[in-house]
């Protein structure tokens, strides 16, 4: 399951079931485990002075699709799965089940929960900080310069469940609470309260997001989106969701 | 003419005269025709459950620049160029003369007709439907979901010889008339009439395109554009344009 | 150094204590100097007709990141740096410690000065002239065509020690002077005075940026931020911005 044309260090962990495809860098103090699978032209393990630990874990049953580049210093959690061209610097903590889509690109320093999904293009600065099953859409981006270049950054808060749409601008220090939605292409430069549906260039507080609905059904409510939108998550999270008062 | 350390599936037809870089890799029932060229570290016909037919063909004299991946499952015609570090998802049909530039992304489940011209870093989501001679710049970006999450993905529709200048953003399930025009940085979010102006976040109709002047000679009429733009159109293509009425 | 996956032509002029990484292709007539190191899967020097040289120069103590590209009929000076996936075409001029982030694009005939850094995801057009401690922050466009499709190219003109934040579009001929400071996702289709803030879309100049404070510190002056930020010039430069009249 290992290409033979793969480049494997001696001091890389690979767990049982590893898929590792042709022209694969694997470098010292890798961990992949069970069930991983890795895309031809992927690096994973870049050294890097600015990690804080020489080591990079990868969880089991994760899939890191081709020229994808991941550096050392980060701990990932099972499940991951990201498209193609990524680039995930150091020290970043990565829940389960979270997805990046094609070049996305973790900057470092970031947390990230579980079951987050980032479409295409989603651009993520350092020092973020992102719940559990939050959406970023195509080409959002977290900025963490208030006065660029600076030394001060500030990184961006994303609370659980909000929804960032396509081409998304939020600015350093924002905070977007659980269960926000932000319509596409808002510039965020002011913090999103709970459930609150943010639109604009400048951007403001439009209403209550629960009062969306859904496009094909406007029987029903489009958010909280967890209320609806079912697919890939687990039976206990869904029944959770369900039984949650509205 | 094919590289030594190029990997090629000998369930692959690789036609007359065709270049395949270092470090290739051609899959199981990708058809290359005559006289195409790829560039390195690119991947063709990667396998997805998604795909409606086991088969990638790449029409002849197509261009594939290096680092680039293309699924299974698509149709692209004859003279197709691409930038670097593309990728083109499943069940896309893709007519002659197209072109992507660096980073184009082709999301699955589009069409697209003939000598339509992407630059850098445009994206084109899931059930997009582009017409003919159409021109985006770069970072443009054609959504699908008008709820997101959601499983109800609406394709953006574009007319033939539209241009979208760069970074503009279509929403779910527009469509963009014949001969439009779309100014920079608009964000679309109505229908948008043949041969009209549309400028702004929130953007609107602003005028007929026909209004506009070329920058080097106000004499010229700016649009419709194929009235005085030319390269890399076939003579047949250039009468008929030239023989319009105005 | 050099990694025996690496095809290197032997035309190409490899200096000292250079390393290559693995997977890389060095075409005819790459000159590398001394102490450069290149990311594997990179490939520089490609060939192309548009070249007015048939020659790619990188300077001393470059660093060129993972999966690049950079065309024949450039000349890049010493402690050039790149960051990943990132593509430069021909006839640049690029002066000494410029830096690229990631997916950052050079489109060709640019001229940059010295010490221009860039975020990731800047696209640079064609016939851009960008001027000397310039900072481009993510995503930032620079684009060329006021008609577009056009044979009328206009690139931007960028001054010395300008600020362009996160996501600005930057329209076809415009002129940003020195020392002015864009705000984020800014539109900017009229010239730029020396020293000003210019914001939103459509966007104006809003006031002198030397009136702008740091978000952690509101006794300092955030611009020109040569007076406060140094991470990374020169004894000399710094000692010069600090001895210059405020």
């Amino acid at each position: 399951m290992i290409h033979q044309t793969a480049i494997i260090s001696s001091n890389a962990k690979i767990g049982h079931n590893v898929t590792i495809g042709a022209f694969c860098i694997i470098h010292d103090n890798v961990e992949l485990a069970d069930n991983c699978v890795v895309g031809s032209y992927s690096e994973l393990g870049l050294i890097t002075p600015l990690a804080n630990v020489n080591q990079l874990i990868i969880g089991e049953g994760s899939i890191i699709r081709s020229h994808s580049v991941i550096y050392n210093g980060s701990i990932i959690g099972e499940g991951f799965s990201t498209g193609h061209h990524v680039t995930v610097r150091e020290n970043s903590l990565i829940g389960k089940n979270v997805q990046l889509g094609s070049r996305g690109d973790i900057q470092g320093d970031c947390c990230i929960g579980d079951y987050t999904k980032m479409h295409a293009d989603v651009h993520v600065g350092k020092f973020s900080n992102i719940g559990s099953y939050v959406w970023l859409f195509p080409e959002v981006l977290l900025t963490n310069d208030p006065t660029p270049p600076s030394e001060n950054l500030q990184g961006v808060t994303i609370g659980d469940f909000a929804v960032l749409a396509a081409k998304v601008l939020v600015l350093p220090g924002v905070k977007i609470q659980k269960d926000a939605v932000i319509a596409a292409a808002s510039v965020v430069k002011t913090d999103v309260p709970e459930g609150k549906l943010f639109s604009g260039n400048p951007g403001k507080v439009v209403c209550n997001a629960s009062i969306l609905r859904c496009a094909d059904n406007p029987k029903i409510k489009a958010y909280p989106w967890r209320k609806r939108f079912h697919r890939g998550y687990s039976e206990d999270d869904i029944q959770q969701w369900l039984s949650e008062s509205k």
